[in-house]
């Protein structure tokens, strides 16, 4: 834990690869572009998970598992969608290796065991998951049908980061079907809005709910929605989307319904998804020079207590803290106790410190005598003396304190990077300077967010829901536009 | 739900397909031999991960999450496990479609985008996870390293059965590093314990535990212990295995560690794992010509009330009825109240009883009149009425005799089809007639052991552990033997 991080003012980027090793969160593996999630790293998405299925389960989804492979003549049937993954994807071809009759000891695929049809690895389910509805929906009373998979999905990315774009990440993806478009429309909005809420309220990361453009909708979908947030570099980060499908995948698929007048009709469909990638939102939002910066209720340890004692003191020590630990854990808190004869406390502070655990307790038999706790928050790095007769409720306030501070925090940032320009000029030079949301009128032409984003690397991020019309004339074309887009760089 | 199950006595194998496929647990998909688990099977599964997990953890392991393709180099690298997988996986070749210039719409591996290296799809992780521990791993203050992964695995099965035996499949894979053989091997009979606990406690299934012959031994274990169940129809089935690896995977991928001396030594391992085939254990441990028969601790719906009503008085009682579901769930017991007005209580008795729900409450506003509830049990099909004033207490007691009298009936069963035999004539009559365990001396030898497979198709489920030794004559050869080994045909 000696070596320094690089700043986030140095290299942002480099900061965050070294971050991500550093604490523990994951690493590269032997497999080009396949991360390797490890146990503190992959502690915080289990918390993440055991949150949004929560949350899908009160919304009345229930989980189900469907095949890894999708047979490339499912891949064909939906077009769009196909077309948009077919392009980087992992394809098996063959079923079987066998001893290489000209290498002794190694392998090599059998020409004998082609697969008559290849199958693809899943990089998203709508394909396998509508050819299995076909079968689910007959009649009215089978809908809506609420269906959330949690799964591994492989897009074959050439330029990969951790959590970031990986060729195999972890997701959920819900797939839903209704009988009326309205009904669709307001599944895709209420999971927009679990969204929202879990980024906000959990990961303590502000979001921006709106729709994508036409350039950047999911292939398939009648219309994207997502939840956009920003990075400490100024840069957005796409943290969820959730896709009114229309009957593109019904019609695909021929999945259609007796209605109650006992007339066929197709069903309408939305599929919604979060992934690993929330982790390196996670990362980059809060983070900082130090190391990590978790929220309360998504780390995995929430309190560390390190003991500070003299040789041979340690055993009676921990006997005193024990209690300490039992009366956070009975309030719900996860404590870790780092008892550690290895190590001194100088290092151990760094090293939870690298880890993002919010609150640090250094007890002493001195401070115990005394009736008082340290404690150390990781967000401000504020010590306080608490009386060890309220260390629990204590603890439990700082917290609630420290997870909305790093929101509150989140927030400016956030907010004092959003920037409303009404030139082109204006617009370049808030990227090239403070960056973050730019938040002007286009034409709302696919040619003129090509173009700007040509010449800017900026794109249309959303159009934000619930904002009101406003005239006005596009930066580029000067042409008329009645509502503003959000646009930023982004990952 | 009007057509019956095929029965047990007819067909096994027909009524245990059909059982799947009617109790909503999983069907066959589009893709050979990998299947769709539905929303109500999977929830199953998800209490028996939940369970897994927490009993992993309470004994010091986390979860992390290894890459889905393993390079065939690293595939290679363990010789034994490599030729025990290789003839069996899905191989990745290529990382792109293309639009078939000769077939519009359609879609053909793009011969541009052929990898360098092939890519096994995981059919378990040593490989991927022991060319990752030799950057985990330097000192003795490294290990124990305790790591467990959820995540799928493909295997490319010929024949295939929903649960039992299929080409994808999910599980639990632990894989541990330890600093001596002998903590390994503690861990390896730990794991062990913790599923014949699981299967006892919580699946109601009994199981004997025990150590697998060279034969049957895991493709690079020193040792392989598992745990054997007896389903109905006097087969068994494997329910879990529990690996000691000796040191054969660090030698293969070079983990050493530098022990408290300062000298290098290479590790040593174990793996363990189950999977969704504990789920076709599950069914066809319990499961009668009705349907499902679900312990209790793994029922997603542990109790369902039909309401019994006249029309236009559902509302009404419904209103009645809802306390009764809050005081069970405030039990932490899980309710169901089927309230559709589209079938009639008939159909609905059936349809539970098709998916095993443990508890019935048929509950009508003269019942509440009367201040009785009538509760019908899904194990043994007794109806019982249970005073309303006493009914979440009443609930509570069955749920536990429903868990208990399951296990007890299916011991019962495996201790009245396990037979301990002398001679060669007496093992074939027992296999041909009642079938299960057969419990005999035979001389250790694989070629034996081989001669018994071809002529009887049994095999040596496990010799058990904790038992005495016993001298014998083995019923093949007549040659000495020591002790006693479980043989039965097995799924």
């Amino acid at each position: 834990m000696s070596k320094k991080l690089p700043t986030r003012q140095e290299d942002y980027s480099a900061w965050y690869n070294e971050l991500v090793k550093r604490a523990g969160l994951a690493e590269n593996s032997a497999v080009r572009g396949c991360m390797v999630i490890k146990p503190y790293g992959y502690a915080i998405w289990e918390k993440m998970q055991r949150q949004l299925d929560d949350m899908f389960k009160r919304t009345g989804h229930e989980n189900a598992y469907f095949p890894l492979f999708v047979p490339k003549s499912l891949f064909e049937a939906e077009e769009k969608n196909a077309e948009g993954f077919a392009k980087e994807c992992a394809v098996v071809t063959h079923y079987r290796l066998q001893t290489d009759p000209d290498r002794p000891g190694k392998l090599r695929v059998d020409p004998n065991a082609k697969l008559e049809e290849e199958l693809i690895v899943r990089p998203t389910s709508e394909a396998i998951i509508w050819s299995t509805y076909k079968n689910w929906i007959q009649s009215y009373r089978d809908l809506p049908l609420l269906i959330n998979q949690w799964a591994n999905v492989v897009r074959w990315e050439m330029r990969t980061r951790l959590f970031l774009r990986t060729a195999e990440f972890l997701w959920q993806e819900g797939h839903t079907a209704h009988a009326t478009a309205t009904e669709a429309v307001a599944e895709t909005r209420q999971m927009l809005d679990v969204y929202a809420e879990f980024a906000e309220e959990h990961m303590a990361v502000p979001v921006v709910k709106g729709v994508k453009t036409p350039n950047e909708r999911f292939a398939g979908a009648e219309d994207t929605y997502c939840i956009e947030a920003m990075m400490q570099d100024g840069k957005a980060l796409q943290a969820g989307t959730s896709h009114f499908l229309g009957q593109n995948f019904a019609k695909a698929f021929d999945v259609q319904f007796a209605n109650k007048e006992g007339g066929l009709e197709h069903v309408w469909g939305t599929s919604w998804g979060v992934s690993t990638r929330l982790m390196g939102a996670l990362v980059m939002a809060h983070s900082d020079d130090e190391g990590l910066v978790l929220p309360p209720k998504l780390a995995p340890i929430q309190v560390v207590i390190i003991p500070i004692y003299k040789t041979g003191e340690l055993d009676a020590l921990l006997e005193r803290i024990r209690p300490i630990q039992q009366g956070l854990v009975q309030r719900g808190i996860s404590v870790k106790i780092d008892s550690r004869d290895t190590e001194r406390p100088g290092f151990k502070f760094a090293e939870w410190e690298m880890k993002g655990v919010p609150v640090r307790l250094a007890i002493g038999a001195r401070d115990l005598d005394a009736g008082t706790v340290e404690a150390a928050r990781r967000d401000t790095k504020e010590k306080l003396q608490l009386p060890l007769a309220e260390v629990v409720d204590s603890v439990d306030k700082l917290l609630n304190d420290i997870q909305l501070n790093i929101y509150t925090k989140a927030r400016a940032y956030r907010d004092s990077h959003t920037t409303r320009v009404e030139t082109y000029d204006e617009f370049k030079a808030v990227l090239d300077g403070p960056g973050g949301f730019v938040v002007a009128h286009y034409d709302g032409t696919s040619e003129t967010e090509e173009l700007i984003k040509e010449q800017t690397k900026a794109t249309v991020r959303c159009i934000p829901l619930n904002e009101p019309d406003e005239d006005g004339i596009c930066i580029v074309t000067g042409r008329p536009s009645t509502r503003r887009a959000w646009f930023a760089r982004a990952y």
